[in-house]
């Protein structure tokens, strides 16, 4: 296929250095095909919280071709099993959102039953914030990317 | 690939006649390779709210060979698109939640700058009631398919 466009101007996903590949920020969990893992900044009172983002600005899933599409979606994949095995969760959830940041990015979440309402979407309460250290996210990252 | 179970005991989306191939719901926009397109029941604030049931019981994309799960993503796509076509919005949202109905459904939700937050989740406010006739959402359901 075709080199797609390696950017968009004012895209947060194209331009801050911890959503690109080869990253050392202390919340990458690793490069895939097409598309980079890193955890959640503000969401791990849901731990393992996972934003998985194209490598390329793109915003909707008929906007690739066919075979971008289904290796953007084997990345997910693959990010998602090895959370399940980190994890041993309830349920993975999996989503495309973009209302916010356009760029194509997956939130891949790990339900589990004490969450406070696991059979509802995260998003129904607000997500307590719970900041944890770098040092506690770079060690849950190379948990996750050891079950890759 | 080997044909997988057809169905699973107790799972409403296994059972239930509208989540089924070839039924004449009027809620059902059309059968696709490995799923079933339907208008959300309860959702169609947010105009167009289609899910899309897997025509087998799996509960999690690691659990279906590449090549279902390939195909499900691109039912997932070609819906998407109709969607966009039809209704023109400012953005889709994809989602496999599976936390109450296990069985693998998309949620393919078309987002307006009308809504009552546009740049967030549809589910951090209730979704408000609205109740569209048979025919309604059959004649939009028609019109969804018209764009497929």
């Amino acid at each position: 296929m075709a080199p797609p466009p390696a950017s968009s101007t004012n895209c947060v996903m194209c331009e801050l250095p911890a959503f690109q590949r080869g990253s050392d920020d202390h919340r990458r969990i690793a490069d895939l095909e097409v598309s980079t893992a890193i955890l959640a900044s503000r969401e791990q009172f849901y731990l393992g919280y996972t934003l998985l983002v194209l490598n390329h600005h793109a915003e909707e899933l008929f906007d690739l071709d066919q075979a971008l599409r289904q290796q953007f979606v084997e990345d997910a994949n693959r990010i998602a099993e090895a959370l399940n095995k980190t994890f041993l969760p309830l349920k993975m959830n999996y989503c495309l959102l973009g209302n916010t940041l356009r760029h194509l990015h997956w939130h891949l979440i790990p339900r589990r039953d004490t969450d406070p309402t696991p059979k509802r979407p995260v998003w129904e309460d607000p997500i307590p914030h719970v900041q944890l250290s770098d040092d506690e996210l770079r060690q849950m990252a190379d948990d996750i990317r050891a079950n890759l």
